[in-house]
């Protein structure tokens, strides 16, 4: 951790925020591996339409001093192809292995952790609320499943027409990851599995509660969706949540990438997520002020759920170019 | 309350089972009107279609004693009219004003208690999730909605399509009815009004977790759908719930059949709605075993959340006829 002269030392251990290109510079030697958030970080707004400023050039600059650079994102709404698609379009280099969504990182865990873990063969079929780019996620991992895209389900239903909400004993996961086609004959169907098949286990993709609309107010997210299916789980079952800040999305991050955690940073623009999501993984962190959080947040938060650092957006690392040129 | 003396004196305020055509006798003598719950009292199956013994000759019975009947149910599918319809198709003849649903119930305590709280009239309106029947109880209060069965809220929305999704300061009040039509467009709407709408209330016509499949298994009841939009609320505030077994629905039937509660009786097929919604009233109750609960149910139960009375089915009254004839 770099000391801020401008800080008493009592309260040393507070975010430092990095404004000087000799801070940039030690921060860079500090870490080999780069992981970013990708809304608000590298790109903002609603829409994910509009660069940071210098990011493409940032990110350049940290892989032609050798770092590793990852992106790791809360959005499942895009597979890591489609991801991979947004950044060239913004004329950004990014190879595929780079990108973990939470949709991708679900995909692999239901694959590697969750699947292997129930006995029964014949109860491992997968329910699965998503669309186009989960499916895509579940192709890259060889898992098949039911629900998706399928007509059957993407439908508003007649009144009182339960005809096909009915028990399927071979499906032993739900796995609900966030689209905006969610009906009643999902959520139905989800809820008549978990609450009929014994042990069936519920997986998403993320708990975020809520997020800004393009015109104003909030919409509800994965978080506040899923509430809908947790009257049907047994009391002492929690749902397995994949996405920052839980533990499942880093660890298949660090399982495909091989970080060092105590020469990498995460780079992300909320505290309940990004820096959270650092701090349970052991990694440092970095705020960054192009997205959620704003500098008064840290104001009376203990000091535990700091970020080490604070920086006004990414490309500002790009200023570590002038402290070679600098006085000792 | 009658003493059963097959039971020991110390628990003699538990239920009492009513058998004998002196204690039908005895009770009909007790109370002047008779308040029924419809599914599993009146009717049973999943799709309501199936009488209970001889439940018409029990009703006109009833009637021929001079005894006030009124029904009330906390499904909303149907409106009041569609209610009289439906006994109608059985023979049964019910006046509309002898009909109380949690969605006409929901109406009323809109136009009566909800609206008039509001102080600005510019913030009045109503965001309805509802269908066809909670829009003709709308129209029988005299109320205006958005929402409802407007096309551009029956809708599956395309990925990332926000476009209908925006503020209304209009909205004051968001009324949820259970509907199997229920989707994204209409949970984000309501959610965005609550969230930006500083005071805005949200209404549901009962909060019923679940309820039993056709084929098996649960589905989500409107309780289960309506915690999508507890995160928008205020911490501090409460939804407030017009069905049993809370307070609002047993006042619209009290304002309108002016009964006298010390000589009612409630007759219904659930603890934990009928018979804790009569006990919340300060009515007598009577558990029937035509739906829901069981006899086991009330093993380990305190005495206070028992029912006064148990029958097989409200068919049995008629053994009551039998009374005059026994030697006293």
């Amino acid at each position: 951790m770099l000391v801020d002269p401008n800080l008493p030392p009592t309260i040393q251990r507070s975010a430092v925020p990095l404004k000087e290109p000799l801070h940039y510079k030690k921060v860079l030697e500090q870490y080999d591996t780069w992981l970013f958030d990708c809304d608000g970080v590298i790109w903002t707004g609603p829409a994910g339409d509009t660069l940071t400023p210098n990011i493409g050039e940032a990110i350049a600059y940290l892989r032609s001093l050798g770092k590793g650079v990852a992106f790791v994102t809360n959005n499942a709404t895009r597979s890591r192809r489609q991801y991979q698609e947004k950044f060239a379009g913004f004329g950004i280099d990014v190879s595929i292995d780079e990108i973990f969504t939470c949709g991708s990182a679900t995909a692999e865990y239901l694959r590697a952790n969750v699947l292997p873990s129930i006995k029964d063969e014949a109860k491992r079929n997968v329910y699965l609320i998503g669309q186009k780019a989960m499916e895509e996620e579940f192709e890259s991992e060889g898992l098949k499943w039911k629900g998706g895209t399928d007509p059957e389900d993407d439908v508003l239903l007649e009144p009182q027409d339960f005809t096909p909400i009915k028990p399927d004993p071979s499906i032993g996961v739900v796995c609900y990851a966030f689209q905006m086609r969610i009906n009643y004959c999902q959520l139905a169907k989800a809820y008549c599995y978990l609450s009929a098949n014994e042990g069936c286990k519920l997986i998403l993709t993320n708990d975020d509660e809520s997020f800004l609309l393009p015109a104003g107010g909030f919409a509800p997210g994965e978080g506040a969706i899923a509430r809908v299916l947790f009257g049907a789980l047994p009391r002492s079952y929690k749902p397995e949540i994949v996405g920052k800040p839980h533990h499942p999305l880093l660890d298949v991050v660090r399982r495909e990438t091989k970080f060092d955690p105590k020469r990498t940073v995460f780079v992300g623009d909320r505290l309940e997520t990004d820096v959270l999501f650092a701090k349970r993984g052991e990694l440092d962190s970095i705020l960054v002020w192009t997205g959620i959080s704003k500098p008064e947040n840290l104001l009376g938060l203990h000091r535990d759920q700091h970020p080490e650092y604070t920086m006004s957006h990414v490309g500002a690392i790009l200023d570590a170019r002038q402290a070679d040129k600098l006085p000792n």
